[in-house]
């Protein structure tokens, strides 16, 4: 008996280890029907902004030499997907836009270019499916570089966003921050210049916890004295319009004496001027001292885009802010919807890979998380949304034994149909059923019915499709005769 | 001496080691400028004639499941790219799009379909880039997956073909084959069914090898005996139009009395009825007898797209034919433009991740190498290309101590012009001098040229800009005054 068992087991094991697991990887995902065309679209929107901005295409390969990626990511890069090493070169799947573009710009030695990109990027991060985290993902690249007076390429890419919101009619909030600030803050605060990096990390979380919680990881991991973490705790809590924060940087003798806050404000009033010129209302903006932006190589404007919280979750957090200084406030529980766009400026990328530098600016748009949003007000609005495009189902009419089933005039008219662009079908079977050929073709606007009869005399029946239920009525109801070289003609009219 | 020596080198290993190496991987490439809008053309035909045909878009993940893709390729699965082992699921790079295409409608259990899929495979192949061979390329693949009555969607599919290089106004030969009368003819030849696949494999370089060539594999290193080598190959020299060859195999007893051969025979007199309905030309086909194509999972049949031959490679051809018995033709130093499109039927590949079994039809279109085609004949045609599509550059017109450069008037121009849907750009500079400003227009056709003065009147002028050279005269002629509130108007009359 044992033996028996065992024997069953080990076949079992054998046969699970002999099928193929049916799944895609871990936080990648197939797409098609309307989500691809959900998808197709928000390309679209972005796409015809970017082009009206004088922008080109540039497609890069979808892995890079290790070395080109190496030392840009700070402690992101242990989420790069490295290839295996089959001999040759070493290579990994590019983890952004932004390396592979700054890698092209020095490579083909260009001064200027207004680039845009569309592709999947890839990270070995935990996914989170529901919230639109995915391991592959795509991004939607716009980026201006070159040498140009300050803060002007920088605006017209907040321009861009406003521009991308508008067409998609997302209510959203930029919020903005520049490096300079940052690093002026911490310098005041008295943050030793080896731990600003990783302090900027620490602060970088504050969207997703608590201060409590940041204010350890600066003191108790990071080793930051006390003091120096409370003191960058009451400046990083200020946020608002840009002129109050200028104004309130202003006001603190401390860090108004320090050089790169006198840049850094002198850029964002610059900002303020160019938003106004280029009709970007001040109400989508939030100058937000907290935002640090994890990756290394920015150097000056940074932001991040989220959607407008409503009025109820605006009340919500809002007596969180004022429960801030205790403990553990809810945010820890809740997290908020991340950014759907984000991107800064980075004048020192390019001149890692050559002896040029070339300032750039650029935004990087979220795509899996625009659609997360899109596809449920899509849900909310709409029933049932067409996931072909077939304008026309070609069908044949009879049945019984004398039945021929006129396979080859449906491909006649078919070809007719296609000669003069029309989207059409017909059922691949030599005889096919009529109540087939009418399920076949249930979201099909346009049918057009051949019978002997009609055929003989140079005509077929062309019928507005009824919307699926309504297939009993279809049968019977063959539409009007039309002459068959005014087919394409007729359908022509009747899909404007 | 020797250890300065010696230190110098070590210096130098150093410094190179540091230095990142500026390149794409072996076998890769960036697209951008005239190339992205010349392949992005390719992509636009061939998802209309895909959308034509009722089909609808499939992305899948860029990475599967490493045992996703084991055993679907035969002998070339040593050029499946994989992904490092980073802890987690074991992956590789796609190699194809039909493998992922039968996983996705195995995984869902889906019975009918008809999918397109545009986007990058993955071939750690020995690169050939001037003959458009790449380790990283683009497929178009156009598929038919269903129960239908035979020879239907085969047919289908090559009407696609025809349609897509058509659209593309390319000239080309469709090679034809079966891969049952592939399996009568080694049968019926002797060879062992062990064999078969890697005789088959060695038939399928006869575009690229010359007989003996092929022969010799056959006999020396995969052991078949001469007579049957070489009754294959009395075999497989035969091609011409779908009518001849079938006559030929039905002309011989051995090969007409095989089951194998029987049904394929039977499917390629049932195709050419459906092509003639379906109006593709017969001089378009050829039925060649040595077409084999590598891959193991086709089962009905199988093609080829080439580029025809012009008449002088014609006659060269025919010329190596008539050699073709002679050790050594020409063609082994003068390889043939590979094909450029490809496919087949493969009846059992969803069968292989699943219960059921869903016969499939599909196409791979080779865009790198139809790229290569329509980029030559382009520069022969053409001048230069505009790259970017920017329709108005706005400048500010002034120079010297009083001269402002009127920033924030060219922003809220720009702004008019993008609000209404107009591509549009500036120089990002504060004060840019005319002749840069002109410079930067260079390929742009209006412009838009702000005075204080005509400004304070509430106008400015629009201009047609001259092309590239005319710049000097450009600056002169000032061209006509618009009143702000009409220029986008205006412009919109210009550009239709």
């Amino acid at each position: 008996m044992r033996m028996a068992t065992k024997e069953k087991q080990e076949k079992q094991e054998k046969a699970k280890a002999a099928a193929v697991q049916l799944k895609v990887p871990k936080g990648t995902r197939d797409w098609t029907g309307a989500d691809s065309i959900i998808r197709d679209s928000i390309f679209q929107t972005v796409t015809d902004v970017f082009r009206r901005h004088g922008a080109v295409a540039l497609d890069t390969p979808v892995f890079e030499l290790k070395e080109v990626l190496a030392g840009k990511y700070g402690e992101d890069s242990r989420l790069i997907y490295d290839l295996a090493d089959q001999g040759g070169e070493l290579c990994a799947l590019r983890y952004d836009l932004t390396v592979p573009f700054a890698r092209w710009l020095a490579m083909n030695k260009v001064q200027q270019f207004r680039r845009y990109h569309i592709a999947k990027v890839y990270r070995r991060d935990q996914p989170a499916v529901a919230r639109g985290r995915m391991r592959e993902f795509y991004q939607c690249d716009f980026d201006i570089a070159g040498q140009y007076d300050r803060m002007i390429p920088d605006a017209e890419i907040l321009r861009v966003v406003h521009e991308v919101f508008a067409a998609l009619q997302q209510d959203i909030v930029v919020k903005l921050n520049h490096r300079q600030i940052l690093d002026g803050i911490f310098a005041v605060s008295g943050v030793p210049d080896d731990k600003i990096r990783t302090i900027s990390s620490a602060v970088d979380k504050l969207d997703k916890l608590p201060w409590a919680e940041v204010r350890k990881e600066m003191v108790e991991e990071k080793g930051l004295a006390e003091v120096v973490a409370d003191q960058i705790g009451d400046y990083v809590k200020h946020s608002g319009d840009i002129a109050t924060v200028v104004a309130l940087l202003r006001a603190d003798a401390r860090l108004a004496a320090d050089p790169n806050i006198q840049q850094g404000v002198a850029d964002m009033e610059l900002l303020a001027t160019y938003l106004d010129a280029f009709g970007v209302p001040s109400s989508q903006i939030s100058f937000d001292l907290s935002l640090c932006r994890g990756l290394d190589y920015y150097t000056g404007l940074i932001f991040e885009v989220i959607v407008r919280p409503t009025a109820e979750e605006a009340e919500e957090a809002s007596a969180q802010d004022r429960k801030k200084s205790k403990s553990k406030s809810k945010a820890a529980e809740e997290p908020q919807v991340g950014s759907i766009a984000a991107g800064g400026r980075y004048d020192n990328l390019v001149g890692m890979y050559g002896k040029t530098q070339i300032p750039c600016v650029g935004i990087s748009f979220g795509v899996d998380r625009i659609f997360t949003i899109l596809k449920a007000r899509r849900e909310k609005e709409a029933g049932r949304q067409r996931v072909r495009e077939t304008d026309v189902y070609v069908m044949a009419f009879g049945a019984g034994a004398g039945f021929t089933g006129l396979l080859t005039e449906r491909m006649r008219i078919a070809r007719r149909l296609w000669d003069a662009g029309i989207k059409a079908e017909f059922v691949a079977k030599t005889k096919p059923r009529l109540p087939q050929q009418f399920k076949a073709a249930e979201d099909v606007p346009l049918g057009v019915i051949l019978g002997e009869d009609e055929l003989a005399q140079g005509q077929v029946r062309l019928k507005m499709l009824g919307t699926g239920a309504a297939g009993e009525a279809d049968e019977k109801d063959r539409g009007q005769l039309v002459a068959e070289e005014d087919l394409a003609a007729e359908i022509k009219k009747l899909l404007i």
